[in-house]
């Protein structure tokens, strides 16, 4: 958790609209690409210096401008620049510690977004903060680094089939959204699988191991809310916006959006429950052993130490002990033994501790 | 609850408004049927192509169009053509995961509902998705098998009594939605009885499996909420809907409706609450049965370990030990052992351990 | 709480607005009288045949209709078509699982509340529903069973003074419904009592008993407040009703039965804040007891274990054991148990065990 | 708790305004006074009379009468005549159990606040219910009994400095408000302290006698909250009110008021946090001492039983054990005791029990 | 917490507006100094009497007057007089208890919020009350003593560069609340630190210390919690303002100031969800090793107190103890001993104990 404010401080005592990166820097040199299309055209290309982006800012065409890293503060200014867009986004472009939001600036809006990916060697979520800006005729996304979930949105766009070449970039920005958003689905179907796992052993084997793996999941499950509550303000933000730029087409399915966003947050919302549900019955479980364990040292100890006792009565040396002279009083000893343990086990089980 | 996720991850990449079945295929073929009413006329007939389903499409008879099973894309796309049913909604209809939700889509209202069957053989909640179209003169029905609670309904149209057969179609909409949510009732009364019989054999004996039963009964609970807590909104949303298609007579049912799932839901949270109270009452007797427990050791071990080393001292084999020649010495050490015991027990029972 | 749901399963089926009572029987035969009044007439008599009611629907004259016994569905049906009641309305009257609510019909008000009994046999709450139909010059009164909390009513209309008879039926189901709330306050002082002497008794001595009682008196709270909250709701609804039937003058009386039925909730709230503290106490108890005895165990385990291996050594056989033929080796013997007995107590005592 | 629903009883069955004194009767007769000021006059006089009052209604002097005892309803019932009071509102002034509320009645304001009082003798917080009727020239306050939190208010209208003559009774009552708020200031103090004292002892010496304390400190809580929340409707009603008997000079004042409240709201929620952290605390501690005890005993079992086996074996009668004539068995046996207890202190070190 | 409410007893009693300081004295004495610049030009200088900072009143240069130091309420009330401050602003900035607020008095805005510092010698967190005047063409701030966050903020205003002396008062007003936000990071940061090194010390090893650590984390959580959510009603506040004070080019940059309260509040909720689950965690874990030390000593003790019992048996002297002569009795002993070992070992080992 405390990650998310690492190098926050360095922040601390800069100007308003300072564009210093905060965040790890991910990737070794800025990668910059451009998606360009109409309804029959198309070019995807890379891009090596800044300005080979501003002409795709013009109309008609739809572009996609695409910028995976983010510490390099000299380009995110000059496409500000060009772009027109203001300092304060520029700062949350690269402060990668935003909440997700959505912010309208008449000539464009703005979004940040949080995308996560599943760690499969640290087996840990990690998150990635995606900001897009949609334009009249352009959308710019900023990555912090190379790699994303938008590769089927890519190939959409490239065989031109379907809706995605014939509409307009708030098209294209809600299908970046809707992209990030079933990513969450894989996340929350790989969490509901670990959860449904740990369950099963529970009621198995419950042993000390599993006590961490809820806290861990737990953990993730914070993480996962402080991304995924604000999104729905974001989805429903974008339906309802009054700006021009969202097309009464792709209302529709923007609202469709919002429903996954609240299907996202049902389904961590129950997961919550469930990982209470499951670290109650943990608690249960270990009380019941130890209710076990206590019930057989009660019982031996109940047991044996009264025979003890008698035992060691008659290892007594007292001169006087009548009964040790008797013929019969050794198998009597052993008659008074199995007597009294009777009894007790027939007590234990009307108590029903066996 | 992880299965709400099974099976998810084959649409991320999907373009939006692709019509992919997500779930398990429930029935071996299509089933489609249709009841055609007017005030005197009546007809019922099974469908075994999809085109056999479009004249019903036209004014001025009321037709209920269902269809049992999802997988067979094909006839949903063509359905969905004839219809004129956006490509966002037939994907809902296909993906079962959907949250209750009521849409307007202006030709026509979009429903989606869950059903709940109470499976005998595995003792299982198991969850149906059931969508609605309902049209100026037409309702379309999707389920994703065979078996339905609709039966009481489809009696209803056919003996022609009542106000069935004299209202359009948007009273159909609402008999089939108040058949789903009339079956919530036997459900909820089921779990009731279950609740019940668990808190009674809890006042009885608590036994470990009781904890995994309120622990299953919970998990229900989570699914039960997430599928009635929205239905509110879908019936509040139809009741105040401004579309034509929903006329004033019908809205005094829906507000009957939306009471019902007000009912429902304010069953499910006292059920909460219960299972809450019953786990509270299990943890708590568990505390009771192991301090019982402690108190039987504790009272065996302090009135015998005490005696036993008594025991031990007069075995000592030391050479001048004079009480061990004593004529009454054997007889005293029983006094004494005897004095002791009671007023041992005197003393536990003054501290109320006995 | 399964109760609420017990029979209901009849219902399922049914056509909407089917009339058919959903509850036990809990009187041989329906029992309808009437009050009829102006400012200075009054007329009190009991109703053999349903058609002895109707000539009381019209004016100028205030009647007050009371049908007791809810199992004659023929004699609803009439009474409804003569005094023009929707049948949804009769259906929620049969119905005694209704949640309290107002609906508003136009020509008469229709409002569901609940009516609690302290059984002091069974020493369980009971709620009974009472419907209420608020016409323009009549209220009709629907209950289970004879026996009501309307006497005082009753005689202030027989002795027709203060404001009683110069109002109209909307007075008049107003002081129905406030002597129904005001009888909440006798069940809830009872409540707070038995509150209080639990309370009492778990400082003195907490048995396990206690557990079971602060469980039932939770769950008559979950009862209780499933038939609370929503009163909330019909106190306001009457109050700012736009509804003609309800006048200027009596608003301000509405207004104070709505405070009252927030006194009623907030006391609801407090006493389930009181009882989880209850429980929370019972618990802490419960782990302080544990503690006691598990020193207790601890204390005579830890001082007599080393004494009896000591007295063990002594007790062995082996050929050349030196300080056997000592001549001062016993009396040490106990001097060394007697220092370290005392040194173990002074250790104890440190520890803050004795 | 309970206590507040005692003697409610006696209501149920009254007819509604009926002016019946429902609560313990505090002082033996009704005390009345007026203190009468214009900004350059002032009058304090006693009145024995219900009469004496009446002249004190008209301007334009501003008239704050103060009444201590609220048995006498003869006294009440005439006063409300004369000053025109609504009959539901001496009602209310009565029946001590009200909720802080505030009413416009048009021609009057009514406010209900609860005064707190701590009783030093009893340890105990008492509650004691003050009506304001705001006129557009006088105040009335009604007390319970006599002494209160006025007398400040009191000073400031004698000597005649600040702002307190020149403002009208709308002032008035702010002030007699803000005195009540104000003294909530120092229950809360006295509170913080019996939390920080209970808070320190807690982390030196658990003892059963603090959970007690924190127990009827969480009950006083609930009380507090019943009597606090209530009340920032009523400061924001104040100030918000289209009364215009709410002078605009004075809403700046009230708008401070407001924010009293939700100062004393904000923390007597801090505080319930606080005490739900001490309990967790205490039970935390428990936990921690029975481990503590349970280790002890633990190792002294462990250690002291397989020794005092050992010991009883060479304490055995048989005739043939070769080890028992040996020379070196006695020492030898001292050394493998020595060993033993070593290895297992060595052990217990590691697993970090001593 | 107590500390809250500690010294505000003086207060009662006295009249509202009345200046009189709340607080502990931090500083010798009031200590005054302005910044006073246009776009191009700049005076920074102390101020030794009050009458030298009236001249910064006037436009239109932009003035900054830095009050440290609270006691002397002679100062502020001229201040006050000459500002023409309301007395109730006066009244709370001198009343260091305020809760965080936003209040609009036409001529200029009036703005409390608390600066928290980490002191790193008590290791305590300690909270200054920030008072803020915004007038058309000044900003006074006062604060408790000497020493703030605000350097960055003079740095910027000195060197002149960027947006800041371009822009008015309400530019600097929001820098001087922003920097108090931004050092909040500082202060989380520092605290997600502690967390995640306490969770680290919990998983290896669960000590005493722990949880009292937990405690006082979660207390400055409640402190934290009460100066953070009302920042969020101030922020929007400004926002969307209706006063002319706040300039359109200003309120985006409020927007941000707005967003990172957000994210204050957010991450404040995810510690306290960390803080309880590190609670659970740590109970659990002293449940684990309860049972484990349990497990241990039912071991031990279930192996020797049978095989003590056996060897008790022969050592007792009973003349007719046939066994006692055989020849191999002394092996069989032991051979009955370690198969009664090896069978209970197995049997723990099967139970999952080993």
């Amino acid at each position: 958790m405390a990650r998310l404010f690492r190098r926050m401080r360095h922040k601390v005592g800069l100007a308003p609209g300072t564009v210093e990166f905060l965040g790890e820097q991910k990737v070794a040199e800025v990668h910059m690409s451009v998606l360009d299309y109409g309804q029959s055209e198309f070019e995807e290309r890379e891009i090596s210096e800044v300005e080979g982006c501003f002409p795709y800012r013009e109309p008609p065409r739809t572009s996609w401008l695409n910028i995976d890293g983010l510490h390099d503060t000299e380009v995110l200014a000059r496409l500000g620049e060009h772009f027109q867009i203001h300092p304060l986004v520029l700062e949350d472009i690269v402060n990668v510690h935003q909440r997700p939001k959505l912010e309208d600036y008449g000539d464009y809006l703005y979004v940040v977004i949080k995308m996560l990916h599943y760690d499969e060697v640290e087996t840990e979520l990690s998150v990635e903060q995606i900001s897009l800006i949609l334009g009249p005729s352009f959308v710019i996304s900023f990555q912090e680094r190379i790699g994303d979930v938008f590769e089927a949105v890519r190939e959409r766009l490239r065989n031109g089939k379907g809706r995605a070449r014939r509409m307009g970039p708030d098209y294209l920005a809600y299908m970046l959204l809707d992209a990030v958003v079933d990513n969450y689905f894989v996340i929350l179907e790989r969490i509901g699988e670990q959860i449904e796992s740990l369950e099963e052993r529970l009621c198995n084997q419950p042993t000390h191991d599993l006590l961490h793996q809820i806290h861990s999941l737990k953990r993730e499950m914070i993480l996962l809310r402080r991304g995924v509550w604000p999104l729905r303000e974001v989805a429903s933000g974008l339906e309802r916006s009054e700006s021009k730029l969202v097309q009464k087409p792709t209302r529709v399915f923007l609202r469709d959006l919002y429903d996954h966003t609240i299907q996202v947050i049902d389904a961590v919302e129950s997961y919550r429950d469930m990982l209470s549900g499951l670290q109650d019955l943990y608690l249960s479980s270990i009380s019941n052993k130890m209710n076990e364990v206590m019930k057989t040292l009660t019982i031996m100890a109940t047991l044996f130490i009264p025979l003890g006792f008698l035992a060691g009565v008659f290892g007594m040396n007292f001169d006087f002990m009548p009964e040790l002279h008797w013929r019969w009083s050794y198998p009597l000893f052993w008659v008074v033994i199995v007597t009294l343990v009777t009894g007790m086990l027939l007590y234990f089980r009307r108590k029903g501790w066996l």
